[in-house]
């Protein structure tokens, strides 16, 4: 049910995501929804948000792995995310971004959900930049700067179907990270 | 009508704006609704994402004349977009990002218009840095860049309700405009 959820406000957003849609995307028999989200739409959500902020993580941590430096790891991470849409025609985005600009207004459960779930992806990447060498204020600013960024990349690439808006934000990215780093390693 | 429509497009979405919500805001009467726009709510939002996009056009427009470089214009254009969110208490993003993420998906001719709203701003920006020096590709990939992540920080600030993502955008895309331009120079 939640990867049924996730898909649909990745495609349509959260208010256009009725139950019954999911019920039939998952499969899953009407009985189980009140039974294992008796908190309803709202629950669903914050249960989408939740995985979404957690593969995020999970997908930092594989880059970092694969990575020698903080302008590596940023360039990979702008690129996964312009890839993943492309290779969904365009037609998915993040699934935390329609609660936010859907949801949180009306609910303060769901509000704090985006908040933590935004904080866990900007501290995720924070700590793997510090783990390049920038030091722990650098490491937030570059990590608050490369989530925020492709976030809306995801929105104006999306709205535009071309990949310009990752592709330009790539080397603003990596020249900051690389900046960070002598800068760092200069107060060192 | 579309100041009521846009206002609440911005706060909640595009399918949480109901024609009803709208009238009552904009205490137009209701038999004026129909009369001004035959194509229903899909014509009140493409309506509010031409405005926005106009908006916005104008206020780059009025941010390159007390500019002095490609810097400043960057810089004026995410102080502008984080002081209008703070001012509006973080309830308030953009408003053609629901169209894109909520609409498009559903309506061919909403996602012509986000795509050409978001195509207008970047090409506006792209030609007020192209004045102060830039070459045409430096500029349009720094429009981009500025106009995408912007759009993000919209939403990672409004879900964090903090400040934070502008203000570590801000002096990246700053090094940036200055690095464009001394590479424009350089090749001049």
């Amino acid at each position: 049910m939640v990867v049924a959820a996730r898909q649909l406000i990745r495609e349509r957003g959260y208010h256009a995501t009725a139950f019954s849609d999911v019920l039939q995307l998952s499969a899953a028999p009407r009985g189980s929804v009140y039974f294992h989200f008796p908190g309803g739409k709202r629950q669903l959500a914050a249960d989408v948000a939740g995985v979404h902020a957690q593969e995020q993580v999970d997908e930092i941590a594989r880059l970092a792995a694969t990575s020698t430096s903080a302008a590596e790891l940023v360039a990979a991470y702008v690129e996964l995310a312009r890839d993943l849409l492309v290779g969904r025609s365009y037609q998915q985005g993040c699934a935390i971004a329609p609660i936010v600009l859907e949801a949180a207004g009306e609910s303060d459960e769901l509000a704090e959900v985006a908040r933590q779930a935004f904080a866990t992806i900007i501290a995720s990447m924070a700590a793997r930049l510090g783990a390049f060498g920038l030091d722990g204020a650098a490491a937030l600013r570059l990590a608050d700067a490369t989530v925020s960024s492709v976030e809306g990349a995801l929105i104006t690439a999306r709205a535009l179907r071309h990949t310009r808006p990752f592709d330009s934000l790539l080397p603003v990215l990596v020249n900051q990270a690389n900046r960070e780093v002598a800068s760092t390693i200069g107060s060192a």
